[in-house]
């Protein structure tokens, strides 16, 4: 094991605006454009659409979670699938989060060791150390496992954010450890992320940063962000964060999806993201517009011809009306959180698209301003 | 008004095999081959699919429910978007029940005039007759309506069905006749079906159809059956009706889709089906395959890697396994019944082409025989 590994995957910048960086994450399987957004499939399946699906939407990578996929079905049933790729028929890339975040929210007992706790699908009792996530993520067939890391609860005393850094780091380093004894079984195509915790408090951000650039990792996520704090209080420990990072690694926010997240921390400097946010709102009968988001349940769409967005003539649910969507919501009609799950992921992805090509033409301040204007 | 009027739509049988018909149902709109299966769109969407999806799948023909769309959202409101066509974009063939059904299992006040029911959705008072019933479903703009019935839940008594029969006769007449002076408006591509009714008694069954063809409709649909009575009980009174209906206008069995059942109507020369038995189905976790059905939420197929039906791979679910489907139905995801219900669908649609195939070949007993051997 050593530091002077060759990062996986591939990643090459070709385009900067500002602090926005437009690039390449290349696996032998596929290559994404980076910012990217990813969707969520915490299950091995985002809610209410295939794999199938996703791919005619143009996703390029789908999350999966260990926590929940080591106890439902179990990571040993599908590796025997060929991992989530075989399992869900999805051959684009995959990137699993450790586990970490929903222990964490479990109360678990936790010592250097790992970490205990009980399932929330029947209370049997699990355990997780920073080599079981590396196993179980490569069962999964993750292209991009997360290091297992400590996720304290925000708001936090500066103690528990602090013991919270010091042993993410050093479960970082088993992690990274057991990883790099089990890479070459898998023709170097398979990448280990560290997360970078510490709170909202800066010095700490840089702190986890730095020890984690010093294990040496294939790309570097912020955790512990988005959680409730505001979008300002959010961006000091973010940019601390990223301004410390490798630049020719990439940089993934975990757990951000709204638009004016997205163009702020593309500003400091991300390269990937993850949230349920777009697929959750799509459920409860919301819909990303250019002109802001709409609830499209409101009775004051019951007579609208119109698309979700007028807009936004690409979206796949633009042969229905707001009428008709509002109409199969307000019958129970499944349908309805279909066909609004698809257009805010395309929608999304199309903002991520218009990202890129603002970057690669440095106009990305403009788009960020827009952004901001409408979703702010 | 008269029972010389042409009839619409156009209805050509090109192929029989025993008592099977092979035909084709013409509007300028679409043309549908019969026998015919119509998945049932109660709220103007067949749940968890959409018109796409129906349009991917070859669906020919779209049922409505007129019970259900004149409390939500409101024929008015559907008229204003192009009826259920425009609504629900789907340019293929509509066809709407009259509410009968619905109504009559609210306990209705009904006298001759028509019925008084109160709404499942909140209660509100509403009356039905054989008129509105008509201007309801031209609202909606189905192409193919149903008259107002009178349908008694079985058992019931001979008197019962009997006073049934008149009182569906005499709201036959009236419904017809408001129908006819509206037709003109249509441009003639406004089809309007009578009902059969008659319990499971062949003298009134006959008695019934005997008074709808001297009322004369453009087809004839046998009601009141397939409502809890064993198979061998729907036989006789279903031959009873079909032996005396007129050949050249279409027969719809209302509320009948297993594979079983259907073959059997085919063979009584029944042209057109609708069921919520296989969208139903897949919601609960069952897949219809050649060799039966299989409750796919079983343990046995948590490892299986076979697709729902191995023996039909058309399926557009078969890039995904039995064992991730059952994962996706075991954790709760909505996928799960959308890819069930796709397939399923799929696979009803398959074996109307094979019934329709066979009757062309004169080898329809054959398939009847080997379907029954399944599914009887």
């Amino acid at each position: 094991m050593s530091n002077k590994e060759v990062p996986i995957p591939g990643f090459e910048v070709s385009a900067i605006s500002g602090g926005a960086r437009r690039g390449q994450l290349s696996f032998d399987r596929h290559v994404a454009q980076t910012p990217v957004f990813m969707p969520v499939g915490t299950r091995a399946s985002v809610r209410t659409v295939t794999s199938a699906d996703l791919e005619s939407l143009g996703a390029d990578i789908m999350l999966g979670n260990t926590y929940h996929l080591m106890l439902r079905p179990g990571e040993a049933l599908i590796e025997r699938f060929g991992g989530i790729h075989g399992f869900a028929d999805w051959h684009r890339l995959i990137l699993t989060d450790s586990g970490g975040y929903q222990v964490f929210s479990l109360e678990p007992k936790v010592d250097d060791e790992g970490a205990t706790f009980k399932s929330t699908y029947d209370g049997s009792k699990h355990h997780l150390s920073p080599e079981r996530a590396v196993d179980i993520q490569l069962a999964l067939g993750s292209d991009i496992q997360m290091v297992l890391d400590v996720c304290p609860p925000l708001p936090a005393p500066k103690k528990v954010i602090r013991t919270a850094v010091e042993r993410t780091a050093l479960w970082a380093e088993r992690g990274r450890a057991h990883f790099l004894t089990r890479r070459d079984a898998f023709a170097g195509q398979r990448a280990q992320f560290g997360i970078v915790q510490g709170g909202l408090d800066p010095e700490l951000r840089q702190t986890s940063a730095r020890q984690l650039m010093d294990i040496g990792f294939d790309g570097y996520a912020v955790g512990g962000l988005s959680v409730g704090e505001t979008r300002a209080e959010m961006i000091e420990p973010l940019r601390a964060s990223t301004e410390i990072l490798p630049t020719d690694r990439p940089r993934y926010f975990m757990g951000l999806g709204d638009p004016a997240g997205l163009v702020e921390a593309v500003a400091a400097g991300v390269d990937m993201f993850d949230c349920v946010w777009p697929t959750r709102m799509a459920r409860h009968g919301t819909a990303l517009t250019r002109q802001g988001r709409i609830n499209i349940s409101a009775a004051r769409y019951a007579n609208s011809d119109e698309p979700l967005d007028p807009d936004f003539p690409q979206s796949p649910a633009n042969r229905w009306s707001r009428g008709y969507i509002r109409h199969l919501l307000s019958v129970g009609e499944p349908a309805a959180a279909r066909i609004l799950t698809m257009h805010n992921l395309a929608w999304l992805f199309d903002l991520m698209e218009r990202i890129r090509i603002s970057i690669v033409e440095d106009r990305f301040a403009e788009l960020r301003a827009e952004t901001l204007e409408v979703w702010g």
